[in-house]
């Protein structure tokens, strides 16, 4: 028998809090699982410093990306009357949902900013190299991995499959939103995905929803909404991602300019020098970074001292809503001052932005494009979901964005009473 | 005002999953909860390797800690009507929930095993030594540490507080239960918290039942019951833990022999030496041991880097069920086997049992000797809980031990197949 | 002690589903739901013919009186340290929020329509009539009956407890959205009232929202829009509804013109001649009303018996979208084809349509109007939400109208195929 | 297309909150429930007097027969891998799911108590009568009605299919645990019905249980001892049951004493008469019974109008434990003082008893035998629960009963102080 058509003896199953059950009957998602790569994903938190706010979320990225596979399983499954798909072009849509966020590394938007990497690019080269990943791939036939990248890449031709994984109401989206509330134990998030679901009709290009099913998208929508500004973008879990960003920047820093750790950061060495491989890439997670946060807890430098010691105890910069863009003067001001007394700006005042766009009809060639929700009309034509809804029409392609300033209230504080720099300070930021 | 007293200007809350809120107002609460050794918590996950079985239960004990303050928080609000307590009273009991588990470090049931440690030894050092802890608790009042760690540890005058702490019905296993089942997602660990908590009476000496409570009680105990058996004693959970025993084991006998290890394991050293300090321990968490775990991966030695990979990529032992009391003979003939196969028995042979006793009336001077469960009859009486449950009863004092063998299938298969040990091995195994 | 200061001896609770317990510690409110007039409550049901619909919406509105009355008690409880309040105030807010649908009949919303009934003016009249409530009432003081009439009736002079009860964000409809929500077992309906409560703060004229809580605000916002259409205005439990008020029609229309009933419909004949009285109403319930529903299956007028069969056996009218002011002649000329067919259009041939305003700033004097949401900000000062929340303002005071019209398909299509209004009925309908 | 295999055009669901969706597919079920004596059972409440308890606890049978069939449709589509079933024997399973509690009328514990009916032999006769049921059924096939009766009977040839429906783990008992701790809100009644579907197995003679999923069947176990105890059972609802019982007998002893209603109780006189007809039965619902009660407030007879006003406003009886088996003599006593204070005991001192047997082994010819539950072994054996489970070996066979007297405590305190006989009756009550 084919290795692509093996199924297990008996039906594997996780206990999953969110879905129930994940449930695996191919030998291929089986071997999948138990590859290192795969494994490494629970040493890297699904939502970064989000635990610093929320502390229920210490939930790993191995959590979500058996979930989203679970979601498409259920999709495929309603789809099979429907469908006249190969079996490959199931395990295809199975794999890619399971792998899809195979290259995150530890906190992957700092370290994306910081050194200039790519996610996704490091899941290309952990499904295309020379990995325990690629080896089970290769198993269902030697073109199978490039298949499997390209969706997860969103340049496969069959646009239906693409649209399984990426889209503006997939599978990737419908997990994070449950999984991120029920860790986080907020009472956003919920929507009825049963329906959603059963509402999915598959077309020949994408995934659409039948009209009827409308308000369990447009609830949907609000879920993510709400999650965003809520859960993803709490100023807290920004608080201790800038710090973490800036012991980052530190650390190559000191690195570059040839400063003598007392531990070498080994794990960091090509990171620094830019040059990392795919080997270097996979062993990075939580647990060394955790260690040289706290290794150097003994350096000489300051500046990488401190920012480590908040960043473990959790000794966050406080915030205050700022548009550096509006306050340009007042930023100048306060850097100037920041230098007068000793703080380097660069590490302890840092504005910050995030924006969101709730849901978006599509506008070809822009970043971060997802394609559009469609709703099928009983009459079978389509139609684009914010023509239809007046809840999404009133917010969709609306960005919502918000600019904190961030600094390190107890260093101000405990500047002497008369400094005319801290009363100016004060002034400006709590005016 | 005194320290005491201070509350904070405007309470603050933690959104928790579990008991949706964790209410926080007394100031001395809010800094210890800041402390670095209580930050530390969130660096040792509350149910060692579970997650390896349940990939949910990533949670920290900085979670269940959280928790069990809360629990205490509202028992005590609910006794405030009935109970005559010392401002100090309250918050003693208060500290001495958030702070009971303050020294366990990462995998403690296997580190105490191997290096023969205590936690509860660590949990008094902390509070009573030189400590961010220590300094929050001394502002109360010079005795108030001494006074948390005898509640703690069970030799506090007042019995009625150490009860709310450590009792057979306690916040603590209140809380695990519920958090538990909440992040492993099983349907067990469901009881009637807040009917508990209404029906809890304060006595002079410990904390009793209304006797209208008993079905949530036994509901409770039941709950406990399964807890243990689907989610403590779980066979691949404990087959994790055999063999992060067994890494720690050979690293500590490699480090006695004089072995060179390519990265010297600076953090494990005085742990090997047995004299670890208050420092060394509270530096110790499970990103450091992580980090070490997967330097081991470099490693000459074959057995700590196959241990260690096994751990790293969750390549478990498989089991069986076999009691060596009761099979002594088979057991030292598979040890032979092993050896004669070139398998170290010492490391890949490994009984291991688990024991439960899901309730127990008073047996004194027994180890983990807990407080029995007393129903207030509605004339005032007490009973005990077994005498009057039929169900608690049944179940009273019945000891349910496990005994399993793990081992290597994986090595074991890859033997040829005509090797005679191999043939007798599995014979002895799967007989 | 005064009748107003009498606690019970011990507090009692009732198992709610949706508020875990509703807990009752003064005599007045234990008193109140032991009234005729309250029970009588258990005998009506929340949602009308939702049941229909949704056959777990089987719940009376004394449920959801009980659940008011526990929201309102949880959120003075969270005033108490920031009002000062005297008994009576406490009591009052207490007493009008359970007693705030006392005079709801049997499907009130078609008996109203029919009968010109306004069930606030029974609530009243109960109130202050010869009945248990208003015994236990004036137990209090004389004048407490007025006083809790007025809250319930928006017209009592402290604006702060009218808007407790009565507002776009009251006590009222966060139970009932919850409720609903759990009976029905939607997905809707949720959102974070544990947090809404804690950021109420009582104005002296209304209770404003703490800026900090608008995300949560928002959601119960969303929450409610989608319940509105979900649920409430679901065209199966309308159709339920057009069936039900037509019974009620021909029931009077053939008393009206001397039709003999083979059973006198004792219980209506009152209310055909436009003179109920306050015995005559309480004595209505959906016993009452069931019961003549089936005793009418055995009269000889066939729209009374067929509209009865209809609605008890659930064989209900379909529908279809159409807006009758658009299209006029349309509707005039299905009149007249149901007549030509011999079905009378005035019972088959119904418009029916829903609207729902999700949120609403202040417009005084409209109907229906309630106090819009007022977000308190940090410098004290108060905005109207629809001001600050991006979502609020986009979908603030936009009405969303539904037209449907309803007619018995069955009927039509037991037609000759080919009888000519047959084919142009259809044509009309399905166009 | 023979009807036996029709399909709906698309498959139909139902909202629920207990199992999210009720899935229809096939048209003999849509069309089953459509049917008048299906419709019926929306007016019958699943629980009897339990709401007078638990005030969420109005749920109807309709709620419940659709939950049981869900729960057989999710089994038989797990089998359908392992059996190789005929179209008509999975119709025949799922039929007799949804139809198998038909036969119940309104609080039938307390007809058929005072009238000797038997619900299931009404069950019987309306599947085999001239109903809309049985005319369903027919199209099926001739036989078809037979035998779907004779699987509610258990006196079907195929002993697999009847287990499905009645064992001591079935779908009907699966459904009320979950459904009746999710409509009163009880903290029982929880277990993990997903994974008791999964290790279901079906046998040639009955359904058995993977071993592996003991621990579930046990949580199961002790769920229904729990909801037994807890709900069922509750002497409240005993109260309320005990008086509606005295009711009837009132009104069927004044009727035979020819007593003149005001009213001429038409739908009762057939069962007074005990020669009821399946029309008069199907008739019967709790609008009838409730409006009659209501009528009977107008009664002459003191009793029988007091016992109505008890049961219409809650106004119930008091209780005491107290067995009279165990104090015939007192009994005796305590029945001549109610005469001599003029209340009559056989209305007003009522002793009543319930017991339950948490789990079974085989005891053949017993009354209420239900299966015991088998485990089948890895190697295929079969063993019977209680010999493998300890908890469930400890409670297996122990009948637990409780007894109770009840009395209007209301009318003895209304007694005058110095009356011998109150004084007398107090102290045998309360001694």
């Amino acid at each position: 028998m084919a290795y692509r058509d093996e199924k297990l003896e008996e039906e594997k199953v996780f206990k999953d809090p969110v879905h129930r059950y994940v449930h695996v009957r191919d030998r291929v998602i089986w071997d999948l699982i138990a590859t290192p790569e795969f494994q490494r994903l629970r040493r890297i938190k699904q939502l970064g410093t989000s635990y610093m706010t929320f502390h229920g979320a210490e939930h790993s990225r191995f959590n979500h990306s058996l979930g989203v596979y679970e979601i498409v399983r259920r999709i495929v499954s309603n789809f099979e009357n429907r469908l006249n798909w190969k079996k490959e072009q199931r395990l295809l849509v199975l794999c890619a949902a399971l792998l899809h966020d195979l290259g995150h590394g530890p906190y992957s938007h700092s370290f994306e900013k910081v050194f200039g990497l790519d996610h996704e690019e490091f899941t290309r080269k952990i499904i295309l190299g020379n990995t325990g990943v690629n080896h089970v791939l290769r198993k269902v036939s030697a073109s199978f991995p490039k298949k499997v990248a390209e969706v997860i890449n969103k340049t496969y031709g069959d646009k239906l499959i693409v649209s399984i994984i990426s889209s503006q109401i997939d599978a990737d989206r419908m997990d994070y939103l449950q999984r991120d509330a029920y860790f986080t134990g907020v009472s956003y998030g919920h929507f009825d995905m049963e329906r959603i679901l059963r509402v999915m009709r598959p077309r020949e290009d994408q995934v659409v929803i039948k009209e009827s099913g409308m308000h369990a998208v447009e609830d949907y929508i609000m879920s993510r909404y709400q999650m965003y500004w809520q859960v993803y973008f709490h100023p807290v879990t920004r608080s201790a991602e800038v710090i973490l960003t800036k012991i980052l920047h530190r650390a190559k820093a000191l690195y570059l300019s040839d400063y003598t750790f007392k531990l070498r950061p080994e794990h960091f060495i090509s990171l620094f020098d830019g040059d990392i491989t795919l080997d270097d890439y996979t062993r990075l997670d939580e647990n060394i970074t955790g260690f040289y946060f706290q290794s150097w807890l003994e350096e000489e430098d300051d500046i990488l001292r401190d920012l480590c010691e908040r960043f473990l105890n959790r000794r966050l910069f406080k915030y205050v809503e700022f548009n550096p863009l509006l306050h340009v003067k007042e930023m100048v001001e306060l850097s100037k001052l920041f230098y007068e007394v000793g703080i380097d700006p660069e590490y302890y005042l840092i504005d910050d932005s995030s924006s969101d766009l709730p849901y978006d009809f599509y506008r070809p060639g822009e970043e971060e494009e997802r394609l559009p929700i469609h709703l099928q009309l009983p009459n079978g034509k389509l139609k684009e979901l914010s023509r239809q809804s007046d809840i999404v029409e009133a917010i969709s392609g609306k960005k919502r964005t918000d600019h904190k300033l961030y600094f390190p209230q107890d260093i101000l504080e405990a500047l002497p009473d008369d400094s005319r720099q801290k009363q100016r300070i004060f002034e400006i930021l709590f005016q």
